[in-house]
């Protein structure tokens, strides 16, 4: 039986392991969630008959339009900013081209890559954590389909100039690739590159509810581009790809902009506290512009996340490239920091 | 700008009027939903932390594969069947090959088709409203690359016998074709074509949580097969592809076969009432083996669609090819039945 070449060795990562117990600081989630107040007020509005109802995104597409100033055909509403990924290759990645990336980053670029028959082509770092844009822009040729830029960057969080951010979107243009913004952390960093829309057509910019707006487990995010291009994306979505409660969650939350403002606030004062830390204890803390930390510790990383983990405090190592030997740190309000810097303070 | 052949002139049907305050027996859904106190009881897990988590699908793969009488890697929970058929298409589906499926039925799988470049034969059910099982077999040859049965079939809920799921499984896995057999009305409708995956390699089943279990919101569904195929579907899937909050909705109603038993009776016994005021008045149903029936009008379908709309309550009609002037109206609790019946005969 026929299998597709690209997904017949494709290599996932798959997380199999119970976290609901734990202190859940590997996945850049916020630790403590919305507001109890808030969660229990949108959780009235769960009926028997509103599960059973097929989802229905209008209300969310107006809200997200006008919250970015866009107009109501340039938002496609998806299953995390992760499915708009999927769809932007799915509709855009012409197989055989290129896929024009820093590394490390978020590595579902990759995965996508590969599956519609792609070529990755990560460009390191620069030694001194700062972005290689001389290198990303010469990277970009005719054989390029795709470029992804992370603003900030994750895992090292990193970002563009507005400069930085034209140059490489002309140069994509013009060789014809479609470049992908990826603002998951916006809001932690407020900076955007929306505007380019106005400018450019090959651009989309991608934005998840997971992060900030704190509901990761329900699956909520979106694509912003001109028209033509969401038309694609929506053409090529199953037809009910979100669940309605994450439509409800997300509805909600964008009613609330105090409701965010205080999420921002609190896991700033938590990540400002955690640095403090580690500045005083002779750390130096890279990536100031997620919610998440990085620090290379004094002792060896691995055995420092397995003795974590232990504790019932999960936080993420990486074993190779730049950043080897590194520990990422999910940030949040300052008592899971404090939880976090006790348990790691004791190891000793 | 490079676009996908096969996505730039794709038709899809899109769904954007509001639809909760309306009686919707329009789309197969429970118009009841599930008991409240089991909802209520269910919201209660429903925290901040909760909602800010990845899902984790570990423990319904668990239920579910027990509950089939398969292995856990013999299942993959996919955000809603759609999903899983979806995938099945990038997966299995190769380009340019055909996929076969009698017609009229559920009309995703001709938008896959079209969707990963495959070319569509569908094969016309017979006039008395049987299955064309003769035409379909011998529509599977060379070329072909999918085989699609839903059992019991949408919208005409004509059922196949085990003889012609086995003829249609041998015929398809002869020339390397795939079969997946969609069981979404599996529950109202008993018999189930599970026990095939034990005797061929070339079967994925879907079911959904949209029907029985009455959580089309929340987008759960789940592909069963054998393992090889599983893990095509697994790697091919987003990290993340189902909303924790529907992991666990579909957690506690696996737990729950008292609740789904209910759900059962009370939607049989709506039907059967319904049933019999059509048979009274004259009308002869068709469909008795999923949670709709099809009738045809005295009058004109179209406007009796409209007519009741205008009283807030939606049902379809078909407008073309063998259920031309048919009413389809989806069943469920008796108080529902009652309302749309007063409705219907009020319209003279």
């Amino acid at each position: 039986m026929y299998v597709n070449e690209f997904i017949k060795d494709l290599y996932r990562v798959k997380f199999h392991e119970e976290r609901d117990q734990v202190l859940r600081l590997d996945m850049n989630e916020s630790p403590e969630g919305l507001p109890l107040d808030f969660v229990e007020e949108v959780k009235r509005k769960i009926t028997p008959e509103f599960l059973a109802t097929y989802p229905q995104k209008n209300r969310l597409v107006k809200q997200v339009s006008a919250h970015c100033g866009l107009q109501a055909d340039q938002i496609s509403i998806t299953s995390g900013s992760d499915e708009a990924m999927r769809l932007a290759f799915q509709c855009f990645g012409e197989r055989g081209k290129k896929v024009v990336t820093v590394t490390p980053t978020f590595e579902m670029y990759g995965v996508y890559a590969a599956m519609f028959g792609m070529e990755h082509v990560p460009v390191g770092f620069n030694a001194d954590f700062t972005i290689p844009v001389e290198r990303l822009l010469e990277a970009i040729d005719e054989s390029t389909g795709i470029v992804v830029i992370l603003n900030p960057n994750s895992p090292i969080g990193a970002t563009y100039t507005e400069d930085e951010a034209h140059a490489i979107v002309k140069k994509a243009g013009a060789v014809g690739a479609l470049v992908i913004i990826d603002e998951a952390y916006h809001y932690y960093y407020v900076p955007t590159f929306m505007p380019l829309l106005a400018q450019y057509e090959n651009v989309i910019v991608l934005r998840t509810f997971s992060k900030l707006c704190s509901i990761a487990g329900l699956r909520v995010g979106y694509a912003a581009g001109n028209a033509r291009l969401i038309d694609y994306l929506e053409r090529s979505q199953s037809t009910f790809n979100v669940s309605n409660v994450g439509l409800l969650f997300a509805e909600e939350i964008m009613k609330r902009p105090d409701v965010m403002e205080n999420q921002r606030v609190s896991e700033q004062e938590g990540r400002m506290w955690l640095v403090r830390q580690l500045d005083g204890a002779g750390y130096r803390v890279l990536s100031l512009e997620g919610n998440f930390i990085l620090f290379k510790p004094k002792g060896n990383a691995r055995d420092i996340v397995a003795a974590l983990k232990e504790q019932g405090v999960w936080i993420r190592d990486y074993s190779s490239g730049l950043l080897e030997g590194y520990l990422r740190i999910s940030t949040g309000h300052i008592d899971y920091m404090r939880r976090f810097w006790d348990a790691f303070t004791a190891l000793d």
